[in-house]
């Protein structure tokens, strides 16, 4: 017997991050009553290794933790399980390896997203970790479909992007949102049309500095939020 | 030895009440980094019975639901148990006794922080179901305290609470919101000099219509969240 839907949602990176992916949840099902809404289990734990430091040699894997995590879910009940982190999918095989509930791949969800655009760009900027970025899950996917990619420059990753981030983590909005649009600009003057905000910190930072370039970006959390949504819907 | 710090939240009930309980854990944790938040791991399934219809004889017991949501708490790894909730406290000693993970009391959280209160009211209105109202719990321990309770009549409940309340859990926060304040008035106009907001939709419904009287409510799922806070940070 299938086992009855329940999202597991592998959090914690950020916490603030994990929340805004279950409002995007709550705001991708239409909705008369609680009941409707899809059943969640929340993985919101965020001691974790550093994914951004690991991923430059310089700090311990989040695979132990990122496994431990998995397992908790599958324990809970989870019949799916999502990963609202896009730095996270570098680790991506070996968790689903060990999952018994499948792994929505918050790419696949962005580019079916990216596909459906009526007015579908040339040209996408990327604002994403350097982890994300060096994987090149998104150029490949984008390439794949004739759309060209316009990537943060070294300087522009350590003196936006990077310190905007960890702003955002410790809850300075404000001061992160100031520096991702910085960021975003860069991407705009050297030709992007859209912005893919591959990391769940820089949706939450421009929403609160009401950037107002939002409705040229993708949030791919939102791409995967909708994604599961539809697995609701639809069971 | 011990298990690890690891909040279980046993919610949805609703689930936009239940997101809002997690900002408040944020918002109750002075934190620089991800990894100063508290860990936890939140059970968010609306698809659980009525608990008001349950305890008007309306409707079939949520105690099944409730006791499967703890199992599951307690196989991912829940060192403690929290349930943003009030209606849901109905059914606290059979959880408690089912739960390896102790379960903080909502109850005496208010109570607690009431008690703390420099400007310490005489005469207290309370909002709630019928459920929790009639179970007691905050006038008897408000009592012991020597505080008056102020309590909703039969028709302002059926009037302005209870279709409220079912307002918010279909997202319409703004309608929720103008009964609930009309629930508010009446009782400030007989004589409560604060309130305690005892039911989870409550305040996310006055806050989202700027009630200008927020100032003068308790939120026992806010003081449920400090302490959890508290018990975090003291470990």
């Amino acid at each position: 017997m299938a086992k009855p839907f329940l999202l597991g949602v592998l959090g914690g990176m950020g916490p603030l991050a994990t929340l805004d992916f279950q409002r995007l949840l709550l705001a991708s099902t239409p909705a008369q009553n609680d009941q409707q809404h899809l059943p969640t289990v929340v993985w919101n734990v965020p001691q974790i290794a550093d994914r951004q430091k690991a991923l430059a040699g310089a700090g311990p894997s989040p695979l132990p933790q990122l496994l431990h995590a998995t397992e908790m879910l599958n324990r809970a009940g989870a019949s799916h399980i999502a990963i609202p982190c896009n730095t996270a999918h570098h680790w991506y095989d070996a968790l689903s390896a060990a999952s018994d509930a499948p792994i929505l791949h918050i790419v696949d969800a962005t580019l079916a997203a990216l596909k459906q655009e009526a007015d579908r760009p040339q040209r996408v900027g990327i604002i994403a970790t350097k982890g994300t970025l060096e994987a090149g899950w998104y150029q490949q996917k984008m390439a794949a479909e004739g759309i060209e990619v316009i990537e943060p420059t070294a300087d522009e990753l350590t003196g936006w992007f990077v310190p905007g981030c960890y702003a955002v983590k410790r809850g300075a909005l404000e001061e992160g949102g100031a520096l991702l649009v910085r960021q975003a600009h860069a991407l705009f003057e050297r030709g992007a049309q859209k912005l893919v905000l591959a990391c769940t910190e820089v949706p939450v930072a421009l929403d609160a500095v009401n950037a107002p370039f939002l409705d040229l970006t993708f949030d791919p959390a939102r791409a995967l939020a909708e994604r599961c949504s539809q697995l609701w819907q639809a069971r």
